[in-house]
């Protein structure tokens, strides 16, 4: 069986393909060699080796060695350099690779070869002593740590590991000699540490660091494949759900040096601007280095070429002035690569003694503009196919374009106070207030606010709107400030539960730190990160984006489920219908009761103590709700409006201040003790599972007769008007077919009697929100009337899950943490789950009734995964906030692709 | 085709199994005939001619009246009279029949055949003008308001009915004459008020009353067909479900009469005792009466025989005494009837003349301690079979033997205040209190107190415990009250919402009658009725019963499931245990912690903030729960005790009071203002979906392992005195497979190291409560590990439905009256919804492991039709409060001869 593959020279036993057997790392490599890229050769232990190696009580396959021993000998010939070759020594990095990337997980041994012996031959052949006797004592340091300590299983010696006895050996060598930074200590510095280093691990470690070639390649292999079995690579594996049996490669390959003197040289680059996607290679190096480094920051690097010039590098040599040979070189491999995997590059490079090597290629992360103009561009170039360019771009990606978002330069240096929940994503930066009508008025004045709160309710809207931001210590992902903030495309963190708001004192307080009225503060939306102080926010008009346009068009042709928005607005309708929404999927009526002139007829309907006084309050409501319905089905002509009936509990109408309470008596004129006595009795241990939906309706049937009278009327006379109006009523939070029918019968008499008293016929569609288990295990009872159905996935995943969305933070981060749940069910759809109801809700719907309409209007409906879910159950649409719909395009487009 | 069935003279075209065409009463009548039992004869008009009369657009069928004719003559020729015969007249009366009783929801019309030319040979036969013209202005009355006015559609004119004005102009008479009752009047008050009822019909519905024999009967007929779509019985099919199409029979009968005079007598009688069971007849008589004077109440009715005899009638003459023989034909048809129908019939008759006939014979209504007596004598008797006695009983009669319930003579004549929930079945009277602390010191000066809260919460539980009962003004069939007093047997009435409690004022309000504390009132827990003042209560001990007993052993012998109960005290497994219970289902542990010691610690775990502190504050409750499941396993020894961990949310045990706060923060030395943070971050928006069951385990793991502890060093004890310990660990609230596995995890490694520590080996299990609508549909996941089931249908209602079971109260009644709920879903379990999630989840729970062991314990294990239900689906056992156990045993058994 063959264990051990080569690669060298043009020639690799393996192929990009081989991922399982090699690893990624080591199938790249054969691939890159393959390609005639000058790669530093080596070769590579099969993941097998692995698995052999722990089925066989560690112990490797018998003629390993001996493969092993033919792929050195084969290597040496291609680099004319042999392992332990006292002249002309072969050094070798001994470094895992499973089929997955899994960064810092596993071990690495550099420099192995370096002895005694080799050690004057590559001070012979270098020059530079210097050079040398750092390698060795980083060798030695490695070694006992990774090899000596760890893979042997021994204990760090009275808690202190033998890296951190090296570590403090340099710090008293650089102490006497007065210096900073290792690079300040000299060849006899490392050399002396050297020795000393050898000292301590064999009084420590109790056994003699290894001065034969042989012996430590061997160390080395072995360590890697114990590391696979490491405390931190099984967690790992654990979280990230990578089966034991997938076991890790080790590679062996050359060492390469850019730090051997002035003819050296080592850099990193992309294939294409990272940043922006311009078509130019891009990157950075340095001379006598290596590759550390250039991301180290103690040195400036230089710019690669000409594209690559900031005002800060912009008086140092470029690659192509310095080395116009071995540029030329290297851009040859960037169009060779991106020729050849069809995608941006991330590169790493080293020049040893005037020769390229090239150490790494692989898909360069890119932000997400330079996503979507490299899908855009490259499907021009015919480089890729157009379903290639829609998976080219991660949804999520989208927001850059959609959003502010914070400069990620300055939030490198920035001063982070605290993480949260990234519940509307962008970057927003200004003065902190502590109540709505604080932020109303501030930002009247022409100032920029982030309203801070322990959470929002209904009556905050007004200031949530006039802040830049919300920022909340409570809640979750579906919050009331979270679905707000996210229906205008507001940056929002909320359930940032490390600040302790006093609202009353308008302070905010962080650890030790505290924050008053006025102050600035950033929010990361995106992320969920809070910062102390300004930081500069970038921004780009997504309709002025060529590639964005195309790329959305292309999303359009792909795709085939629908996509809505959930606006109750016209502001917010055009907004959504500008990215491309085709209908409102959830229109919410509630948030229109809020404004002063109504709520006080809503309060009157509430408290109303039989029918007749209730019905005479509900109708004033009726000329507000009629214009509301006008303008939104107005702004959304031609596509249709789902709007839902009053879905929340009625004491959210009514959380007054006693002074309140006492003016709304008079107002009402009835006593005080009476009003009081009626507001407490709406009080509600669980409102989530209460008095709401259309438990209202059955309740009281002049609220739903009144909504439906106001959208019905508003949708006749734009039908005068010449106005295409499609509206579609929805029935909240239904359970029983029994409560469906007694609410549609209501909808469809008034209609009726609209139809008659204006002489006007109209389209209607009459259906319910499916968010109850029980609307899905009847889903066929109800779907023997209902028109559509509408999954609510938020409702639907709090009583599947029985987790109230306000109150998960409470232990959701543990869960998440120890992997209970892989991510937040508010967030993405648990299809395991909530899934298997959304399913039966379909099959048992669509069982009753062929032509039912199906569609998501819960949270999960702009997200990327749940949109998949979506597609692949068959829904006819998804509908979710505005700023979302671009997302959702691309999202259904690649749910196309991807199944 | 055969449209009228003829009964009379020992001969009948129907039997008893011909309800579908005849109805019910027709059937029974038919059947009854063919027994040989003198009935007065009379004829039926099928169903099917209802049907055909709607499906012809009101017409019947051809030869219809045909075959009425040659009715009319066969019963003619058995009664030797004429119908419209001036010298011996026979009359008719028309009642409607269904197939299943729908009292009072159709029409009837009697005397049907008096005309101006009958009534003088009525007259010359009976020798009484009084009691002819009585019945003539009766069959008036009865004609016009049935026939003339409802059947004929017509509106009442000015809104007053034709029988009200005719009642008016008898007052009149009234007033006139000076007299107060309609008995006063004589025979020539009835024949000039017949004269006038006839002007005013003809004046106010426009047409004469007729007076011709063949026009009266067929205006009868007619009505009583009409009367089948008439709005009151439509609402009553609707209700019960009854379908359209099933049509109701018309019963035309003899009138006989026990009015006619001194040889005439009428009664009502039962075959059996039915308040005690007593294999005597039982019964009362009146004679030269009608039917109705008997129940009126206006004569004191005389017993039948000696058995019926009482302090009221001890005077009166029996009818043994009075008319040997008729009562020796009438003990004859008792024992015929009973040997017929194999059941305690409740009979009418009517003696004419000297002649016995016999009007009605049905299954007679008896309370529970007699059906129980009956079922076992009968079975005795070799009249019915094992199975046969085992329905006999309702299970919620069994209440009867287990509670003191109000006498229903005292209840009759009572004032009652409010209706409410029936909590806790039983009845109790006492002292009004309103804090749990008054309730427990007025108990322990010897006063028997009714606790009276809002709602109740645990801190209440020592004075709920104190109480004869509770009300409450709030909650629902689950809420706390109701789930702690059902535990102990105690009556209480929940969600009464009528009730307006002032707790500091000490008052309490009902519309506008006034209680305070120390007034007296009586609770109906069965029935959930509140009265004034102080009602009788009756009272038995079942242990004393050897029907009881006896009934209880049949049951053992046929049921299938097992019978376990819930019960935290070892007083309460006791009691339970004595009633049948085989186990603990449901130990819940969160009560045992508000014991004072206790709490304090509970409170400083709750206010922790690192894991040590919280770890020592938990260790500290483990000596106490040691104790606690010692008792409760050793009470409950060789049978299993499912233990559930910690399940409610933190914050139910930190409510706590300003001063409370201060005290606790100076007990654990902490400052005021960081507790108070603590104890606010624990509030949640919806605690039912909040931070509890498993979810606290996950986050403090520690209360998992201090609980597990407790339990196997209380068993390991157990094993060495050589007691049989059989726990069962339930883990709360699983929604996901990792929270089991994690918390089993725990479980299972306190086991081993208990089994090490204590040297013991002892069997356990573990498992979970399945009680979220995600674990029904992951059930095969959890199933991999879990070794039980328990189907917590009080929590799986909640979120299957998203009613929370506190708030309910709100829109329930509305529900159940519009009919959109056919029942309280937390009373008796929601089979086409709950139950889809059940059977899926003992399905997929089987499919994974076929060994797995299912119960529930929710309140639905006490509920007969659920316990049906959990027969079906193959539960292994039911577990309910220990005043249920018997109630269980029966219904578990009559399930298996339902299936």
């Amino acid at each position: 069986m063959k264990f051990v593959y080569f690669f060298g020279d043009s020639q690799s036993d393996g192929t990009a393909e081989m991922k399982e057997l090699l690893g990624g790392k080591g199938a790249n490599l054969a691939e890159m060699t393959s390609l005639g890229i000058p790669v530093p050769p080596g070769f590579t232990l099969t993941t097998e080796v692995c698995n052999q190696y722990y089925t066989n009580d560690r112990n490797y396959p018998a003629d390993l060695e001996e493969q092993v021993n033919k792929a050195i000998a084969r290597t040496e010939s291609v680099m004319g350099r042999k392992f332990g070759d006292p002249e002309n020594p072969l050094l070798f990095s001994v470094r895992s690779g499973a089929r997955i990337s899994m960064p810092g997980m596993m071990e690495t041994v550099l420099n192995v070869g370096l002895t005694t012996k080799t050690i004057p031959g590559l001070i012979k052949k270098s020059g530079n002593p210097k050079f040398v006797y750092d390698a060795y004592r980083r060798l030695i340091m490695m070694y006992a740590d990774v090899v000596m300590e760890k893979a042997a299983g021994l204990e760090p010696k009275d808690g202190i590991s033998i890296r951190e006895r090296l570590e403090d050996l340099i710090d008293e060598r650089k102490e006497a000699k007065g210096v900073e930074l290792d690079t300040e200590l000299g060849g006899d510095d490392w050399k002396e540490l050297s020795e000393r280093f050898k000292v301590t691990v064999k009084e420590v470690l109790g056994s003699e660091f290894p001065d034969e070639p042989h012996t430590q390649i061997w160390g080395g292999i072995n360590a890697v494949f114990q590391s696979w079995n490491g405390k931190r690579a099984i967690a790992y594996r654990r979280i990230e759900g990578i089966p034991e049996e997938w076991g890790t490669a080790v590679n062996v390959q050359s060492m390469v040096f850019g730090n051997m003197g002035d003819n050296c040289a080592t850099g990193v680059g992309f294939t294409r601007n990272p940043a922006t996607g311009d078509d130019h290679f891009f990157g950075e190096w340095l001379a006598d280095a290596q590759g550390e480094d250039v991301v180290a920051g103690i040195r400036t690097p230089n710019p690669i070429n000409q594209w690559g010039r900031t005002d800060k590098n912009k008086e140092l040599p470029t690659l192509e002035e310095v080395m116009p040979d071995i540029y030329k070189q290297l851009d040859d491999i960037r169009s060779n690569l991106e020729k050849h995997y069809r995608d941006m590059q991330d590169i790493e490079f080293t020049i040893e003694s005037g020769r390229l090597w090239m150490l790494q290629t692989r898909v360069g992360k890119r932000n997400g503009i330079a996503a979507v103009r490299m899908a855009t561009d490259m499907l021009s170039e015919e480089l890729i196919s157009k379903k290639e360019s829609l998976v080219r771009v991660k949804p999520s990606q989208l927001d850059e374009l959609l959003h502010p978002m914070v400069d990620p330069a300055a939030e490198a240096d920035a001063m982070k106070l605290a993480d949260g929940l990234p519940a509307g994503p962008g970057g927003a930066t200004g003065q902190i207030v502590f109540t709505a009508d604080d932020a109303e008025a501030w930002a009247k004045e022409g100032k920029k606010v982030i309203l801070v709160r322990n959470e929002t309710s209904p009556e905050d809207v007004h200031g949530m709107h006039a802040a830049e931001a919300i920022l909340t210590a409570k809640g979750g992902m579906t919050s009331h400030a979270a679905l707000v903030a996210r229906g205008w495309g507001k940056c929002c963190v909320v359930g940032c539960s490390a600040l302790n708001i006093d609202s009353r004192g308008k302070k905010l307080t962080v650890g030790d730190q505290t924050f008053t009225e006025g102050d600035i503060v950033t929010l990361n939306g995106t992320k969920g990160v809070v910062y102390a102080g300004e930081l500069s926010l970038t921004q780009i008009d997504p309709g002025e984006n060529a590639s964005f346009r195309a790329l959305m068009e292309i999303a359009d042709e792909v795709r085939t489920l629908g996509i809505r928005t959930n606006a109750e607005r016209p502001e917010d309708a055009a907004q959504a219908r500008a990215f491309g929404a085709q209908g409102i999927g959830l229109c919410r009526t509630e948030h229109m009761f809020f404004d002063p002139e109504r709520i006080s007829a809503m309060r009157e309907m509430i408290v109303a103590e039989n029918e007749e006084t209730r019905r005479d309050a509900v109708m004033k409501l009726l000329p507000f709700q009629r214009q509301d319905f006008y303008e939104i089905l107005k702004a959304m002509h031609d596509y249709p409006v789902t709007i839902r009936l009053l879905d929340p509990p009625l004491h959210e109408f009514v959380t007054l201040t006693d002074d309140q309470i006492t003016g709304l008596a008079d107002d009402l004129g009835i006593k005080r003790e009476k009003l009081s006595a009626r507001i407490d009795a709406l009080h509600e241990l669980n409102p989530m599972l209460g008095h709401r939906g259309c438990r209202l309706g059955v309740a009281y049937p002049e609220i739903t007769e009144m909504q439906a009278r106001a959208i019905f009327e508003a949708t006749a006379k734009l039908t005068e008007e010449g106005v295409q109006a499609l509206p579609e009523v929805m029935i909240p939070l239904v359970g029983t077919h029994t409560e469906y029918e007694h609410q549609e019968a209501i909808v469809r008499r008034v209609a009726d009697e609209v139809k008659i008293e204006s002489g006007t016929d109209f389209p209607y569609l009459v259906g319910t929100m499916i968010e109850i288990p029980r609307a899905c295990l009847t889903a066929d009872e109800i779907a023997k009337k209902a028109e559509f159905f509408s999954f609510g996935t938020n409702d639907l995943t709090q009583t599947t899950f029985g987790f109230s969305r306000d109150d998960i933070g409470g232990f959701l981060p543990a869960y998440i943490e120890g992997g209970i749940l892989p991510e937040d069910p508010f967030q993405s759809l648990d299809q395991s789950g909530v899934g298997q109801l959304v399913e039966m809700g379909v099959e048992k719907g669509r069982g009753q009734n062929g032509e039912l309409k199906i569609g998501i209007c819960g949270e999960h409906g702009g997200d990327p995964a749940s949109i998949d879910f979506c597609h692949k159950t068959g829904l006819d649409y998804v509908s979710c906030s505005p700023f979302r719909v671009p997302i959702a395009r691309l999202s259904a487009a690649q749910a196309v692709i991807n199944n």
